[in-house]
């Protein structure tokens, strides 16, 4: 393998190596297989740096055309994994005639923060609304039915009316003042003292995980979550870099026994949890473990940020206070967010924390994106502060907990013998767990032929476990699509079982056995 | 200095050491100006880590009661800086009597990227929206004025009529289809051949820049800039970590002849320009700067950032084509936004790039918000869609035409000798050069009491310089407030210029001699 570098062009030596090899690869003169010289004697026979010739092949892997294979070497990939390589573009309009111009190897530019942040799961999710022809119990969004349009139309026009121009501004970064002081004495009245100085207006409360992360998490950083949780928190820390300390659940949440030993050993910047009808186990932390948890922060001196986006949503039993409320000693980060209890398309959610905290979200939010939509806040405001928020909550729990019931009817209807499933006394899911040896995936697969969906279990664990589990929403369809969805699904569940023992030695259950 | 540790308590080791320094010295026990013992020395006297001593000497600094001076140890602070430590806090309502609770330290718990994102430049301007008792130049924003309100209001009726729920739904992460497939078109009038498919819709354009710096900066990364230059994308980049390499720029635009050196010596992650109507200088890049800007960016092989919110609104000369329009080899991702075309308070920005690199900002975005407002986009989709977006440039560039050349003639009329300014042939601001010896920041102060506000220089150097500059927006007040606000802020400079030259040698100027 010969290359020629010219130390009087403009181009960097390593790129003049990648282009020569590239030549040579394509060219056919290195055939796949072919193994390149190590980069040390390369660089010796050269005259560069060794830096320069892994920078050359590190650019030659990310075009495709080598790979680097421990205790091999660096291969030239064969021609199926390099055919669709554009050929070197000459730009004859330009200067450039005969320095052919490089396609850019983006691979070489991202971070590893950008590696850490991909998660299908989330994007599926998101991108399966509007495809109709498909049931799907996989988004935890309410029910359009409910959503308050008229009185929103009234609003918009009420606020985008002639004269309001401020409503179409830039505003401050912590959020719409009026919109901060409603939610102060709206959370007073559910025993978060607070005002409207501590409270921030995100835009949604996934914002607040980000902003946390920014402010709290270095790579290397430990947190603590119970397990399973929300997969939009496991991503943005996982993103972050943080190590993830998970804890066990049961039917009265974080398992607290068992936290003493990961506090004492590690020094986790914060406890994220979901103590109120919980994402996805619908579990209601006891209070007793409440005020476990709290102890536990106020000795080992770490905050606990308090997501509850689902308290409000009671259908039976009584409301647990939250943590916020609970807490004595400025321990708790809180947020909340009008996506679940009212509609999630404004984007807008909340946080209260203490004035510290609050200032350096700010200082985040400020980078992240200046401030929340004037409009939308004002809206909000509008729509708060004409006393509509608490008769809508009225309103949805009714038809949730109908539809809660309509969807465990449903399985005790339709579901084959091993499946189970919890009932949460509020919030949005049903906690499933498979028959022994099915997996969450392939019944994926199974149930999207018949266009119904769900979020496999292994999505709410940061490390692993939860493939032998699913998460319904019971919240977004009218009663007689849950019917048939659940109908779906336990066909294809049953198909499986089927598939499994051959021999249809499974018979229609007599009863199912729900988790809780 | 007597300390009694005891293992046997759940307290880890340098809480208690913290606990027993901090009794100490709000009992006086440790007056102020008491030396504590090293570290290492109090370690070894006590059997334990010297982090242990490190974290409980960090946690009594965060809490006020001590300061390490280089050189002298560590010192027991003054009454007066401690005076306002509250008591140990004892709960008798909970099991916790017997352990105090620590109030929390949250300086040890904030990173490194959350020290850097102090701006206060940036928050101070947000602020001051709606302070209407003084007339700002600071905040770059258009004229509420012209706000399309009436088009809006009925907009808004109609996407949040009966029965349009999907308009206040989750939506995909990458923006709405029909919003991406507009600006795609507009774009393509505009020079810029692209499809919806490589649109992605931003909450705003900054973040864009956020999001930018998640996919492609790790902390140490260098990234070129033009000097001076939009004071939010300097500080995402710095909270980023990023090392920012300046670049002078003249009335063509960045100087590329000393580009070449920068490149070649470092590897920048990109380069980072507004070339049309730039922020604060109001230059726009010739086209020779254009292609050989490119050109170096292929020869180098570095993405360009082309952040773009103002070439729409040009009021005199040709229209530059756009990097994005010029680069034949993908190299360049473009930003733009309604903010400064439109209106600011809907955030709604968009960034055509890549599909490598849409596909990694789409993933990073999916964490930070999930998505944009559906609900905003929706409107702003209903408002391009009804051909309202061009009659409307139309309207603002006569306007802004007239409002730059009124700040203008206020400037020729009132300005003390010495002060020059810049006329940019679009945009919004004039970059200003206060008389010699002049501080903007001891200028702004004298400003404040004459109720009139601008953006001292120095909030757009990366690194330094920029003191005596200042950045006027002329787009956002009516004539005869832009009139009174420049006759205000000449009156300062001239009383500035009066007590710097106290005999009353300054006569009143005869002419003034504008940068460009």
């Amino acid at each position: 393998m010969e290359l020629h570098l010219d130390r009087s062009l403009k181009t960097p030596l390593y790129l003049q190596i990648r282009s020569q090899i590239r030549q040579l690869i394509l060219s056919n003169a290195l055939p796949p297989g072919f193994r390149l010289p190590p980069e040390r004697k390369l660089a010796v026979s050269l005259g560069v740096n060794r830096t320069t010739i892994v920078n050359a092949y590190h650019e030659l892997e990310a075009d495709g055309l080598i790979q680097s294979h421990v205790g091999k070497g660096t291969i030239v990939n064969s021609h199926s994994e390099h055919d669709s390589i554009s050929p070197l573009i000459i730009d004859s309009n330009s200067g450039l005639q005969h320095s052919p111009v490089q396609p850019m190897s983006w691979q070489n530019f991202y971070t590893r923060q950008s590696e850490r942040m991909y998660n299908p799961v989330l994007a599926s999710i998101l991108t399966e609304i509007g495809e109709e022809d498909q049931i799907s119990f996989a988004l935890g969004s309410p029910a359009g039915e409910y959503y308050p349009l008229e009185e929103f139309s009234r609003i918009g026009h009420k606020v985008m009316s002639s004269g309001n121009w401020l409503a179409f501004e830039y505003g401050p970064t912590i959020g719409h003042y009026p919109l901060r002081q409603y939610l102060a004495e709206w959370l007073s009245q559910r025993g978060i003292q607070t005002q409207a100085e501590k409270v921030m207006i995100l835009s949604g409360s996934q914002q607040g995980l980000d902003l946390l992360a920014k402010i709290f998490l270095e790579p290397g950083d430990y947190i603590v979550m119970e397990e399973p949780s929300f997969l939009g928190a496991i991503g943005v820390f996982k993103a972050a870099g943080a190590r993830i300390l998970t804890v066990p659940t049961d039917q009265e949440g974080i398992r607290t026994d068992l936290m003493e030993q990961i506090l004492s050993r590690h020094r986790p910047k914060f406890i994220y949890t979901i103590p109120t009808f919980q994402n996805p186990s619908g579990y209601k932390m006891s209070l007793p473990r409440r005020q476990e948890l709290l102890k536990l922060a106020y000795q080992y001196h770490i905050p606990i940020v308090e997501d509850d986006p689902y308290s409000e949503l009671y259908y039976e039993g009584e409301l647990s206070p939250s943590l916020r409320s609970l807490d004595k000693h400025g321990h708790v980060i809180y947020l909340g967010t009008f996506s679940k209890i009212l509609l999630p398309g404004l984007r807008l959610g909340w946080c209260v924390a203490p004035p510290s905290v609050l200032e350096h979200l700010s200082l985040a939010k400020q980078h992240v994106d200046l401030h929340t939509s004037t409009t939308t806040q004002w809206m909000m405001t509008e729509f708060c502060c004409q006393g509509l928020l608490n008769p809508h909550l009225q309103k949805v729990r009714n038809h949730y907990r109908i539809k809660r019931d309509t969807m465990v009817s449903a399985l005790t209807k339709f579901a084959p013998p091993g499946l189970t499933w919890s009932v949460p006394e509020g919030g949005y899911y049903l906690w499933c767990e498979l028959p022994p040896g099915m997996k969450a995936s392939a019944l994926l697969t199974k149930a999207a032929v018949k266009k119904v969906t769900f979020v496999p279990g292994n999505a709410f664990y940061a490390n692993s476990g939860g493939t032998d589990r699913i998460r319904l929403c019971f919240t977004r369809h009218p009663e007689a699509t849950i019917l048939e969805g659940i109908r779906r699904l336990c066909e294809a569940i049953t198909e499986m079982l089927i598939q499994t023992h051959p021999e249809g030695t499974i018979n229609r259950p007599r009863f199912s056995e729900p988790l809780s």
